[in-house]
């Protein structure tokens, strides 16, 4: 019988389901329209991932294992050997890979899949037992993904009440950090989820996320479809909320997370930092541990990747009709670097990571300790 | 003859004045297109300023007064008394105020040129003579905006020029104080502009400033229309570049300044202050001293006016597409307020005022000093 994910259900799902089924949430026609592709096999994985259908490195990876997953559960045919079965798998999954080739959770993943598949046919000669081992790898990293997420929210909710005497609070968020961009659930937008659960959120508040507009398009809609009391700012607008007093703590995600507890994230988050710590408002970053970089001992190792002048001159990231002067030049990066003398704590799926004595994070102690 | 206004003519021109003859650029069309509205008489001069052809407090007061001046100049079939001249101009102006009624700058300079009238009234019984008055009224009103900036652009050039050993520096500003948004030459775009024709400029960046985009509109616009290196940045961006060092200096304009030097000015100007202060980059305000208002002691007095959801809901400031998430509320205030601790000095066109020892401004002073 086909498993249900029925604990996803209860928030918006990027990614939907069941074995033997796969459907996509259309993120190419988001805020407009709410639509699901249905995903039949690989070619349809590797389709959605190239065409932005889905977005966010934990979500493409776990998409395009469910992809590779559906196909092999529905090849009715297939009568072939544990061999047979591995070369097809690893065939497909180098495949699927090559959707986004500079995307390394996708190749971590394919590779972990690899070596699930290879160990499997190492105790069978079928090669439906290999299709049955691959299948619940992937269902697997779908469930692990929305766990993590979900202790995520649940330690950075517990932490951040812990903060205040305030019963109701108001927590500011940067970029798409949802059930857009993950399995599910979400990391930053997890914790104000979390929150919400738990009765205590006031209000979220979400910038815009200049120029790509992740805060307007995915997170208002994701606050809006689950009925969360939120309201968008312009992303210059942050400080002017905090001063006004009206915001209790930010929560933000992360790219990459060096050993120090300097952090890569949406460019804009060091401006929202800044602004929190004029403002003595906790600052927190909401990241999986698979976030945290430990060969790097600090942000300045971190190279920042710039983008295309289009997403500021044209609207819609680029697409639409130009906005700017003609013969402007455009300084566009992707990422800037939050240093950890700004950051309150960093919340992971194992707990908050808070400070020494010292005023420092000791990331490895901690990874460590709960490793 | 008619008198030419040749000194503005290096620059951009929003107004193209020539006695007897008045032609507007039609900012609703920037930055894609470059084209003057001919304006003939005060019916179009209230047009322009109602459809938001002319925009920015001075600019609109000089373009109505303008319209005027050019309506009676060719009002070749007029032979009327002294009298009859003033009923007509004060009727006239009356009806100009009243195309953007809470223009404080626009009524403030029809009670001035009312004043004009009267008094050049008292002198002569020919209607001509008094038209004479008001038509040269006018024409002062546009050069004293115009020398009045060029001033804030000298004073500033020098000040930012004296707090640094560099030979070029780069600098940064907000919004769009320049050549559309005053008579000619403008505040802080003045500033930035004097500081290139003494080839001390490395450098100008500009933010997008949303939500309605002056920035990228009309300061990138202007920049590129005279060659001055610039760069468009995402206001979020402003913090990651100034730590990248690529800042010497912030240069914004001011809505109003209180009389402690606390300064309301575009959304984002507060959140620009915190990151230069954050980075010992300093941070000027370039107002003329009429922005000054002696009878507010500080930014708390100050209201800040909230713009339409639109702006942050739908492309091209409400106009164009829908952009963000329906159903999602908004915030969207139209100004925020700096204070003055995070304010260098403000650049005004009398000199630059300075803190004192006891590290806060005496406008006061300043004013009675140079009044």
């Amino acid at each position: 019988m086909a498993r249900e994910f029925n604990d996803v259900a209860a928030t918006l799902q990027s990614i939907r389901y069941n074995r033997g089924s796969l459907q996509l949430l259309d993120q190419r026609k988001l805020p407009l329209e709410t639509t699901y592709l249905e995903i039949r096999d690989s070619t349809d994985g590797w389709n959605a991932i190239r065409d932005m259908v889905v977005r966010g490195a934990p979500a493409i990876a776990i998409a395009a294992a469910l992809s590779l997953a559906v196909e092999v559960f529905n090849l009715d045919g297939f009568n072939g050997s544990a061999g047979e079965a591995v070369s097809f798998l690893q065939n497909k999954l180098e495949y699927l890979v090559s959707s986004r080739p500079t995307a390394v959770n996708l190749s971590d993943a394919a590779g972990k899949l690899k070596e699930v598949v290879s160990t499997a046919a190492a105790t069978t000669s079928e090669g439906r037992t290999v299709f049955q081992a691959f299948i619940e790898a992937a269902e697997v990293m779908l469930e692990d993904d929305v766990a993590s997420n979900r202790a995520i929210g649940s330690y950075g909710a517990s932490c951040i009440q812990q903060q205040t005497e305030k019963k109701k609070l108001s927590v500011l968020t940067h970029c798409n950090t949802g059930s857009l961009a993950t399995a599910g659930y979400g990391t930053a937008l997890g914790v104000i989820r979390a929150l919400h659960s738990a009765k205590v959120l006031e209000r979220a508040y979400c910038t815009e996320t200049r120029p790509f507009n992740q805060g307007s398009r995915l997170t208002a809609y994701e606050l809006v479809h689950e009925k969360i009391p939120a309201t968008l700012i312009a992303d210059s607008a942050a400080a002017a909320l905090m001063k006004a007093g009206s915001v209790d703590a930010v929560v933000v995600g992360a790219d990459r997370v060096a050993s120090n507890g300097d952090t890569a994230n949406k460019i804009g988050t060091y401006s929202v930092a800044l602004s929190a710590k004029f403002h003595n408002v906790p600052f927190y970053v909401a990241a999986p541990l698979t976030s945290i970089d430990l060969s790097l001992s600090s942000g300045q190792e971190i190279v920042i990747e710039e983008r295309s002048p289009k997403e500021l001159l044209n609207a819609r990231g680029g697409l639409g009709e130009q906005v700017a002067a003609s013969g402007i030049s455009v300084w566009n990066p992707a990422f800037d670097v939050t240093p950890a003398n700004l950051i309150s704590g960093i919340i992971t799926e194992k707990g908050v990571i808070t400070k020494t004595s010292d005023d420092a994070f000791d990331i490895k102690a901690f990874v460590q300790k709960t490793g």
